[in-house]
């Protein structure tokens, strides 16, 4: 059992991150919410992503376990506080991606204690490294989200940065390794855009 | 095995409702995000919610099943797309609250495939009922949330609706009933906040 001060000092630390994490709901993202609404928020698209693997969660092609997939959608795009949203089509911010986001990772995850920080960093990196069926799901969950939101705008992201076929089949390709029934669901409205000249 | 007719009015189902809850993210309630920001929303709200209920899990009374109270924690404002945020001292509001929330319940989850509805339904009923440890211990995240948020901002949401000491204490004692650790922490906030007027 700990002392009451080292219990004090844990909890500081823990309530100090719970504040630190407010500020990613000023990340804004390229993603509109639905009926043509303002750019979406890190947090937002981290709750709705977070909803939608419980939701969905029998089309994961390998069985999940749904509480770390849950935990690893809610914090997956804490490092953006420092680093920034990066557009998944933006090759040159893609390039600098990796570095900005570790350094922010080492800051933000040291304000907790230490082994919240190790549990966070190994969840986050799990999500990264997108080899294990829970991250493979969760990535599967980061694409679908933000399309079914610009679907239901007319596909007016996709037409604001003219991005080719090529382009969001590359990120797609990715729902596939999650969830090959969620990626036939995807692959049939991006060739609905496609046709109409959404996708270039 | 469900056949793909079957199948597919169950994935359409299950994707109309991850769009409609998208509207939870125009719910705006009463609390200001940190460095005097703008007022949340209700996705903002239960995202932090659900981090939180991760990370303090060791302070609740009893043992918690965290995969269900982070779930709880996440969809337990979706009725307020229909039945709008209910300032938690607004008396007036409160007393129409709950008529308002159960059709709010019926219409959105109703969405849902039967068995989905009933699920998210049960957990829905189970956080209001604040009976059992998983509910207790959401409620206290409730709680906790909004006033890291009000404390950071010097108490400012208190100040500008007039909230008397009776009402925060009022509702700070369902954060014991989950978390007593946290409790000791919220009032030791709460009795700075009354020394500096902030509480009436």
């Amino acid at each position: 059992m700990k002392n009451t001060e080292e219990m004090d000092d844990r909890l500081r630390r823990q309530l100090e991150f719970a504040l630190e994490i407010d500020k990613e709901k000023n990340v804004f993202r390229q993603t509109h919410l639905s009926d043509h609404g303002r750019n979406e928020n890190d947090a937002e698209h981290a709750w709705h992503m977070a909803v939608m693997a419980y939701l969905l969660r029998e089309y994961a092609n390998e069985s999940v376990d749904i509480s770390k997939v849950m935990l690893m959608c809610l914090i997956h795009d804490v490092v953006e506080i420092d680093a920034g949203d990066t557009y998944c089509y933006d090759e040159d911010g893609l390039k600098t991606q990796q570095e900005r986001e570790n350094a922010a990772k080492e800051r933000l995850y040291s304000i907790l204690p230490e082994d919240q920080k190790e549990e966070l960093i190994l969840i986050f990196d799990e999500f990264e490294a997108n080899e294990t069926a829970e991250a493979k799901y969760a990535h599967a969950m980061d694409n679908l989200q933000p399309l079914i939101l610009n679907h239901s705008n007319g596909g007016s992201d996709w037409k604001e940065h003219g991005v080719s076929a090529e382009q969001v089949y590359g990120r797609q390709s990715k729902t596939k390794l999650g969830s090959e029934k969620l990626f036939e669901y995807t692959d049939e409205i991006i060739k609905e855009h496609i046709k109409k000249g959404d996708i270039r």
